[in-house]
């Protein structure tokens, strides 16, 4: 078949593939020699800690770790936005928080309702809708929003240095996942095309679904039932449930990835002797980015940042270890 | 790094791949013909109906579908075993049913106590201990357990011919899933080596899971709550949560795939003209496996039989297109 291309392209692209230097967006840190030991140490072949190809699974949150979070989580922007755009078919909401201040587009307005607030926005636009109407309108979105203070595509504030990061370890035979507590919906429709990480190796906070035929066409509708919120105790479960094996690399920014950093580094006994890798972003880069943790309301890195030095968790300091942070528009 | 490695055994792997012929278990059938015939339309460079190879996402069920599943499902035949083993430790069970009839063996007994008596056998076997010893106890059953009318070990019970169409599938870059009513954490153990199915491509029937730190070691905890029932409706609906995007290919054996085989297949609307294959196995060989369709209580074939000639479903005839059914044991 395609065997015999897919080996000459093969043999065509290794020298280049051989001589590029990974990661060429990381300074040459102390954190950039710890990612790179890890990775030659479980995947060369003549390493005493080698691992087969197919134990090397990696994880990664989505939220600060692989795109910005601040001033809001990007997912809650999406939402207000959304909410706006239905607005004219709904016109009871004019009048009622918490709609009413998100069709004004006060976002504080929005906080304000508190959690019962941000369920009802995230019901009506989330839920109640087919699966593809809802990816419909995620994808308008990223083609259209930008953000408040940059004025970027929201798909456009990836970190860089996270990019390469993913593209280095699947070089290595990784399989790189995302495991987030952003909506597992909204994240594959950017996914694939933005971090390289097909839906299915997304996993993330969901509603339930039913399946129904509609005059004859097969259909998925989102249903505002049974969520799941991947994050925290739930990263580790979710990890269970949809991957069914232990990451050999986790990666995260705040404490709602402690256990799935946890789940990944912690040797069950004493015979566990395979080496993981924890990885913290550390939002340091107030200039360039922005710089918050133990105190911070998104994002919040507190237990997760205490436990790192006795966990040997590698913690990037986003300033000091990151040449860029978002990609160089093309 | 090893990519130089890789691409020399590429080129010494070439000829070969390319020479040998496809599902050799499969007689030259038209069964045969129009699953290699799709296969080589969505995956030939130069075909017109070419589908990227990130779109090649094929779907099966298990029992009936690639291992037996008579007389009745392995899984519950683990599920009496394990009662069975774990007598000693639940004095009570012997004067209370249905475990009096599991550690008697008498799945007739088991059975007579309905529903009820089912879930209260599924709950002692597979909930309320940890992922791990979950797994180990599968794990024991299938190295040890024997089928009652073939002597063969229940992983044995596979079909060859259904091994080698995963093989001629991922051969041509599909990315192949199990999509089936068994215990995901169940078929998890076995798959990867049985059919080459690594974990994270296992959908199944699930319960619910919760993290715990127990003595300072990650723990997961399998619990009886929130089953989801991975069969009829719950199948597209576990695709769409699960794997995220549409099968190219789906293939069962009973009125359990029926949902599947329609969402797969079904064109959403005039321009949907991407070329899908459905695909069902039925029993016809009662002399070399079993004989069952639109009567049998276990794997009833009926309704996705009855729309297989509109929809254009491939159905296979075990007895008709299998040379041989079970692997030859080395
Ligand atoms: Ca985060
Ligand atoms: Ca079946």
């Amino acid at each position: 078949m395609n065997r015999l291309l897919q080996c000459l392209l093969a043999v065509f692209f290794c020298s280049p593939a051989i001589a590029a230097e990974p990661l060429p967006s990381w300074n040459d840190s102390p954190s950039r020699k710890a990612i790179v030991d890890f990775v030659e140490r479980v995947a060369n072949q003549d390493s005493p800690d080698h691992v087969a190809a197919s134990q090397r699974i990696a994880t990664f949150d989505n939220d600060g770790t692989l795109w910005s979070e601040q001033p809001v989580y990007f997912q809650l922007s999406f939402a207000i936005d959304r909410v706006k755009s239905m607005a004219s078919e709904n016109p009871q909401w004019i009048s009622t928080e918490p709609f009413k201040s998100a069709i004004a587009g006060d976002i504080q307005g929005v906080m304000a309702s508190g959690k019962e607030g941000l369920v009802q926005i995230f019901a009506a636009s989330h839920a109640n809708m087919t699966a593809d109407e809802f990816s419909d309108s995620v994808r308008h979105w990223l083609e259209t929003a930008k953000h408040p203070q940059t004025g970027k595509r929201y798909h456009e504030m990836v970190y860089q240095p996270m990019l390469e990061l993913l593209e280095y370890l699947r070089e290595n035979d990784f399989k790189t996942f995302i495991v987030s507590g952003g909506g597992v919906d909204f994240m594959r429709v950017f996914a694939e095309q933005t971090y390289g990480i097909p839906p299915e190796q997304v996993v993330g906070s969901s509603v339930a679904a039913k399946f129904e035929m509609v005059e004859g066409v097969p259909t998925i509708v989102k249903l505002a039932q049974n969520p799941f919120v991947d994050d925290k105790e739930g990263k580790p479960v979710a990890i269970y449930q949809h991957i069914g094996r232990r990451p050999l690399l986790a990666g995260g920014n705040s404490d709602g990835d402690l256990q799935m950093l946890q789940y990944t580094t912690i040797p069950r006994d004493q015979a566990d002797t395979t080496p993981r890798l924890g990885l913290i972003v550390h939002h340091t880069d107030a200039e360039r980015e922005w710089a918050y943790d133990r105190e911070s309301h998104i994002g919040k890195l507190n237990e997760a940042w205490s436990q790192a030095n006795q966990r040997g968790w590698v913690v990037v300091d986003m300033k000091r270890d990151w040449k860029q942070i978002h990609p160089v528009r093309k």
